[in-house]
């Protein structure tokens, strides 16, 4: 098997734990073979024979970016309900109107798998263009079998069209849907016992989400579906804290949940208990940036226990229609206060982590060789300036797709 | 002379004054002969003969963008910075480490015109990437003649590279050089009577811009660079009230300014004064991000008093490190309120006028044939998603150029 010998290059590797400096390995050389990191240094150590070499004349190598949360499978443009929230139409007003996530779930019944294909990779390659390797896409704006189906279909053939790694989360309590108005513990037997079952025979998603808000679903019913994601063996996440600190993120915690996402009114005594069960908390700066949120995450109770955290885009059309992970992660920089370390973690390392993706987001021997080399003076320039860079050369599973 | 025949298109020609609804042409057709826009509507009205007709579909075109404040010509990154200040060093350390604006300068002279001229060229092409035709840029980190020269003439290189139009301004009151520290109204002698005749004799720039700010020009050496920049026909713009409220709006409105540019601090009773003069209020939301600033700008104001309203990237290492003016677009809505079609209206005609180019930023017939084909539901989704969308093709100066 042919190996690649990337020369003069620099690593910003995301080995390691947080730390108040970013790991870094100057002007050495990176050995892939088949899709892993087979080898980091010099030749001699390596006794490798068919080699292609790539002479990358001092640039950097980072792990490929990985937006470890989005809904970029939709149908449909709230781009009119933006207009009138600008103009001072209330949320509730809208919602009245049939706006909101209701226009949405509407707009992406109604798409075929083309249609949400088409748009799905558009938004994509927003994201690929600037690095990103993997993405992860919930469902969650059908709510019916065939919707939802559907759209993790879809998320499935991105990776036919572009080079990207999907990762898929089934997020059935996102929203009530209109047929089961007044009734939402009966849609959330509908998730546990028709859909649930139904994700996991057809291996459609490796994680199931949850609203978990006044404004979503209780607690109770949360944990309804999380004992129902472990039955099925399924992973879980919550969207939590996001508007209220409702305890989604300790519950989620109790199941060992994968990440708690959102989590700005997360209180301080139930950090620990993320930190206990190794959860991640992602942050969606977007989303505070769209709904002009003021109450910041516990940024710093999450620094002392330790809790990973990761950074991702939460790209959807009501309350973050961003396709950019570097600008999400300088939002987390100045809205958050995240160290620029913190920030390019965020959306490597602790970012596969929140995937339960242990061979990605770090360049180590044995990981995957998913990877892109930039032209610049140092990482922190990809942080620090928005939209400032395109990457020079990428691999994607060790196959040069840039 | 061969016409493009653009079928099938709807416009948002910009055309007329600021208004609740956009100005839209829906299902018609654009004619393009030379550089210029020679007819809208269906093929009867005209006898055109050599005609080279394209489909749109039912794509949106839009005047190409015009981001009409940059500093985009630069040397050295301030990434560094950037960490040291999200860490909670402060500005006034990191000044007396020779950092800010300074080390700029010190990395900007240090470069020759290929140097400059690659990283310039990347910044552009990330917002031509993104739909721009025409961007402004400042002079203003040489504060020598050498350097001053050298980046206007690398400002003037970059559309030999990338379909643009670059309009230059003179901004040698940026800054007080290191080499007549104590001495500033000495340097504003240097500025008025050596560089400016300099800059007019060789044509390189356009308008002439000062920092009027405590940090930069007082109000007096600012009435003194405008006295010369009128001697020398030049037109005259302003960094103002961006940090406080030193009346360099009014005194700029007084030398009947293009523009008057941050206005943050600017006081309503001097409102009228700019609305008189005719000038636009350029409005610089990446700058106000970046620095987290809190104060808005007086839209109410500048709306009552129509005064036009521009918004550009300020792209700069320091303050606004932003490649994007449909970001920009979407932060001008979230940070300051703006609505769509003042947002749409500010990256095209009104940033037109900030730059002197009245047949720039609207599709009418006689305008400049700058514009892109945009396959999107309607133009307000450009500003709704960020880093949503790439246009489909482009016309610069009547060449297809995409
Ligand atoms: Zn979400
Ligand atoms: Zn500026």
């Amino acid at each position: 098997m042919t190996v690649t010998h990337i020369k003069n290059v620099n690593l910003a590797t995301m080995t390691g734990v947080q730390n108040d400096t970013l790991a870094v390995e100057t002007n050495t050389e990176l050995w892939l073979q088949g899709d892993k990191i087979v080898g980091i240094g010099p030749q001699q150590d390596h006794d490798f024979v068919h080699t292609e070499t790539v002479d990358a004349q001092g640039m950097w190598c980072l792990p490929g970016f990985i937006d470890c949360h989005t809904h970029l499978v939709y149908g449909g443009s709230r781009a009119g309900e933006f207009q009138q929230r600008l103009s001072g139409v209330s949320y509730q007003q809208i919602s009245e109107q049939g706006g909101g996530i209701k226009s949405t779930v509407a707009a992406t019944r109604q798409l075929d798998e083309q249609a949400l294909l088409d748009t799905a990779i558009r938004r994509t390659a927003r994201l690929t263009e600037e690095g990103v390797t993997t993405v992860e896409i919930k469902s969650g704006y059908g709510l019916d079998k065939d919707t939802e189906k559907r759209m993790l279909t879809v998320a499935a053939r991105i990776p036919d069209h572009l080079p990207v790694n999907v990762q898929r989360t089934y997020l059935g309590a996102h929203a009530l849907p209109e047929e089961y108005k007044g009734d939402s513990d009966r849609y959330i037997d509908y998730v546990c016992d028709t859909m649930m079952p139904y994700i996991a025979q057809h291996n459609l998603a490796t994680a199931v989400d949850v609203f978990c808000e006044s404004v979503g679903f209780s607690l109770a019913q949360t944990r309804r579906v999380f004992e129902a994601a472990h039955r099925y063996d399924l992973h879980v996440k919550i969207h939590a804290e996001q508007l209220s600190d409702s305890k989604g993120a300790r519950l989620a915690a109790e199941f060992g949940a994968l990440s708690v996402d959102h989590i700005e009114y997360l209180h301080e005594e139930d950090i620990s208990a993320i930190a206990d069960a190794g959860s991640v908390a992602v942050l969606l700066p977007g989303a505070f940036y769209f709904l002009k949120e003021t109450q910041l995450p516990p940024i710093a109770g999450l620094r002392s226990h330790k809790v990973p955290m990761a950074i991702a885009t939460d790209m959807n059309p009501g309350t973050s229609p961003i396709s950019s992970i570097l600008t999400c992660a300088n939002m987390a920089c100045i809205q958050f206060g995240l160290t620029i370390e913190e920030s390019l973690r965020g959306i490597t390392v602790n970012a596969a982590r929140a995937l339960d993706l242990p061979l990605k987001g770090q360049l180590a021997v044995g990981f995957d060789a998913d990877l892109c080399l930039w032209n610049i003076d140092s990482p922190a320039d990809l942080i620090y300036e928005i939209n400032g860079f395109r990457p020079a050369a990428k691999w994607l599973g060790g196959k040069r797709v840039l």
